[in-house]
């Protein structure tokens, strides 16, 4: 019963397996194998359209250098209040644009909100070095605590950039689960609403750590190679990171995973609804499942092998928590398996 | 016949079976597995004491991050003039330290040469601002050019070190290629000699992606777990890493890969000494064999399928060279053929 | 009737007289002459113990280079939420930092609520690498808002940074209208509360360009001269900037013109308090007014030629403030003649 | 008899008066005031063309600003190997440019030698990422030396800029020695010839603190604002940098000051030249002259009150430096008298 996090889980069975396949033989190094080569096209495929594709091999790495490639003196980037950008990175972001600020920006159910952006944005007025400027806008698909930003969500964000001309970058460390939600394809979820670059991330989703950097209009990227390898993130052998793409995207077994993951994930949800002792904090679209527990309860629960993360209640339902409770975060992967669920909503009943 | 290079390989199969092994399951992120406290250990026992070691993806990224522990306003850290860190890593030692600069030391045999480092350390008074202040001394070993720093070598820099108070860095890209050459124990190559901090790379010796910064005074590592995660190397399933450590460990594979590439490149060596139209740039104590080629023949390899590089002679060789002639660089790995060496040997009888 | 900014005024005349004294003859450069000497001397008798002075161009980069001298990877400094070094400063302390954060800190009146910091600070617990580390608080003295911190709210903001063992910065831009308001003397105001460092400003209380970075432990400023002389601070004729600080100290100007400063802020404050077309928004302590006008008056106002900046309402008094009105800053200076302020009074009569 | 340097003068009396003069009254801060306008439209009649002008607080911050506005990831700056970047700013261009590096060019007499630095231009080959890329070259116009680039060789180092599309950039601590030398105007000595930024400095010919970066294409200069700005070298009353601008450029004052040092260091050359007891180390053409004195004379003369300082002697001359010899460096500056002059030459007869 690990509900820790979705990277607790070690890589898919097919991941690993292509790791053992490429591992014998040569090939060119620093991502210019044919292999490399061969999953970047795989990438075009994906989002439709020429991208520009750089391996990774942290999603703060992909989240920093994607703010690095769009830097401005006195940048200012604003991101949601609990943006991991913001909040867990440990200054990552700042650090790779040599000090250039994350505005935080509130909005419900861990989503940027639209007005709020706006008016936030207005604080720096053009040409008034004091404040600094505005450099970029950051979204996070799926959100910190499970929810989805709708097509008309992010159209709506994605206008409020492009009146202002900045950059909008969408840190998808979860975007596989959000993608399944929507039904919709990479192309309908990125550059079609307006995204400039996407950190897509792998790693919580079955591999072991396969991170990428798409630029969805190459042209923005013409840097980034410099930016990456100053960075310190150019693999040598870095077919080790195509090699696990390419056991992800084959088959869209992407897709797959993220589909078991959400569905676990709705399993926990709707179980704990109708459970009698606890209650769902909001309703997750996704793999990140949000309870109130009693605290024995939720001891308890660990003592019998449940493993899971007290979460900090944001203020729309801190109200709404007893003294004897306490709201955790329960999360699934491709890894979960569905006794593991029920063993855990049983514990509620 | 690939003499590219060592990361031209890819990963040994038992680095591959380990990663498979341990795909299984769950465990703690962020390197606080059972296996990442287990291989952390395993470090104790191989440098015979307590040392602090952390995981990161790249030899740049130790190099970088082992600067940025001993970080100094206007620091200058002192190197070989042809080392990895000011030839090789697009800034990142700079960047990783906010601008402090590498100042390139002279030495025959791609060694520092203790009097010209001396010397140039002392081009830096202490308290003159102007200039700014010594922060570091690293030395490669084995070198950028296949020699290695004899046990006596690396305590006249030490002396330097200590005489200076300057903390001491090795960069061990080839740690093991050196090790083995030397017949020494990790311990007797690095802090019974005096260095404070090792570039642990295991990448070039036949895993995928395994590098560790290794503090041998574990009160030096005080901040590196920000330094570390700031820099967007602190992997979540870190025990991707720990796992190809663990088989590397196992049975001494790594000092079996090492001798094995050092003694291919040793038959290379021996080879093109004895041979006709080839003959040995200096004497390489490692994996890395410089060969001074006819133009026309080299082509003539590659058209037959050997793959190497050409690489610009040190002024001590290059005025033997003549104009029809090359230097070229032959590396040889864990997964080097002897028939592949006795194949190229064949081409310039 | 100029009430922009007491920088908009310019240097006093005894600042001028010094300036012309001294710019005669030769002397030696970059801090070494024998008034730069006199005046760190001058220091230590005006703090009443041995203090390490480095003159700076301005505040920002004295404010900039204190959180500099006090860097931690990752690291936070906690100020108020309208705090210049958080508002006007362009990003500065995190460019000089290299991307440490700061964390607005709410509390009513512009000082930092003691039970709100204490808060923010718990939310970094110490070795949790994902959210940073502590590094720092900064108050303002006086605030920007025209507000004084007593010797009691000082003394509690320290506590709170030695239990958690964080340097205390003030940033005394207004440090001489602060003062003697308080009627403290500097060692009073500072170190005897537990204050570490002080950006001592006299650039808006008379001088042209007269800031200085003032360590109260000089050990904790043995960096300094490196980090100033890097971030080019470090001025080559730099007895311009003493012999500012000659004349502002002598006969105890400073206190002189600050007393003035606030006079007339006082005056003012007073007479519109008794307008009738006119209120105060809250009570300042120092040189800065803020008042509530009807709009149409303030443009009339402005039309018979006072200058006077319009101000973003606080929360406490955003809600009384009414369509028609505007909240404005009116600000003092050592410059500032009671006629002025008495022709301005009478407008909102 | 004070050679140590021309920023151990202080102020001209016409600087201090100006300064006085605009002490009084009110003006808008942060350079918009109308006197800040006037000077910049000055430099735009100085200049010849419409130019960006920011005014900024030392010579290392100016040049550091000019490299910030051209920065590039894994950038590379081409300079002299004596040039006042690479040895006396205490990193402070690599800090301003997070890590960009500086790269020495040999050449003689103090100048950047055409073939060298195109050889040194050629070692980064576009794309390259382990190496880093081109980002400018900046030479030092009168060089560290004290001789000056002819037109013909500015022309030189001009056409390799523009062959490889990197921007130039000439610091001009000492500009108005080499103009006055080479009787050019302003603009035939940078834009006409190929410049595109200027450190105008303005300090060490007679000012107190007045440094100036001059963009010659404007459009250059479009986030300097911002650069200046997060550098905290934006002074509140900025006008004081401008007002010292209006007397130097006022009835050609500057070009005055300039010509009075160099002919006093002229006129010590010739002395020193025709001394028995000493000789010039190589013809210098501005306000530096360069001896080789007997040691033992030298002290004698340090005895009778004179004051310089010894030089670090470059290869051309080392060789010709007698065991019991020194080099030293004798500055002069616009309050150097011909008396003294006379007297330091007599000392060597």
């Amino acid at each position: 019963m690990i509900f820790a996090s979705d990277n607790w889980a070690g890589a898919h069975p097919k991941v690993s397996a292509a790791l053992a396949r490429h591992a014998e033989g040569f090939a060119a190094a620093y991502g210019s194998s044919t292999l490399d080569r061969a999953i970047e096209a795989r990438f075009n495929e994906i989002f439709e359209r020429e991208v520009a594709v750089f391996f990774v091999g942290t999603g703060t790495a992909a989240n920093s250098l994607a703010l690095a490639s769009v830097n401005r003196p006195g940048g200012v980037t604003f991101c949601h209040r609990e943006a991991h950008v913001i909040e867990d990175e440990c200054g990552a972001p700042e650090f790779f644009t040599h000090g250039a600020r994350l505005v935080p920006v509130d909005g419900p159910d861990g989503r940027v909100d639209p007005a709020t952006l706006t008016s936030e944005i207005r604080r720096f007025p053009p040409g008034f070095v004091h404040h600094g400027q505005p450099m970029a806008i950051t979204i996070t698909q799926a959100t910190e605590i499970g929810t989805v930003y709708s097509g008309a969500q992010i159209d709506e964000i994605a206008a409020i950039a492009k009146h202002y001309q900045l950059p909008l970058h969408m840190d998808g460390a979860r975007f596989a689960n959000a993608l399944v939600h929507l039904g919709m394809t990479p192309a309908e979820m990125t550059w079609k609403r307006g995204i400039d670059v996407v950190s897509f991330g792998a790693t919580k989703n079955g591999c072991w750590c396969a991170e990428a950097l798409v630029f969805l209009n190459p042209a923005d990227a013409a840097d980034l190679p410099f930016i990456r390898k100053r960075a310190a993130q150019l693999f040598s052998k870095s077919r080790f990171i195509a090699a696990q793409f390419e056991a992800y995207f084959e088959d869209d077994l992407w897709l797959d995973l993220a589909r078991h993951a959400n569905a676990t994930a709705g399993r926990l949800q709707a179980g704990l609804t109708g459970a009698s002792r606890a209650r769902i904090g909001w309703q997750s679209q996704t793999n990140e499942v949000f309870a109130i527990l009693g605290k024995e309860d939720a001891e308890a629960a660990r003592g019998k092998g449940a493993i899971f993360y007290d979460w900090k209640a944001p203020r729309s339902v801190s109200g709404t928590i007893g003294e004897d409770e306490t709201l955790v975060r329960l999360v699934t992967s491709f890894a979960t398996g569905e006794d593991d669920v029920d063993r855990f909503i049983e514990l509620f009943q």
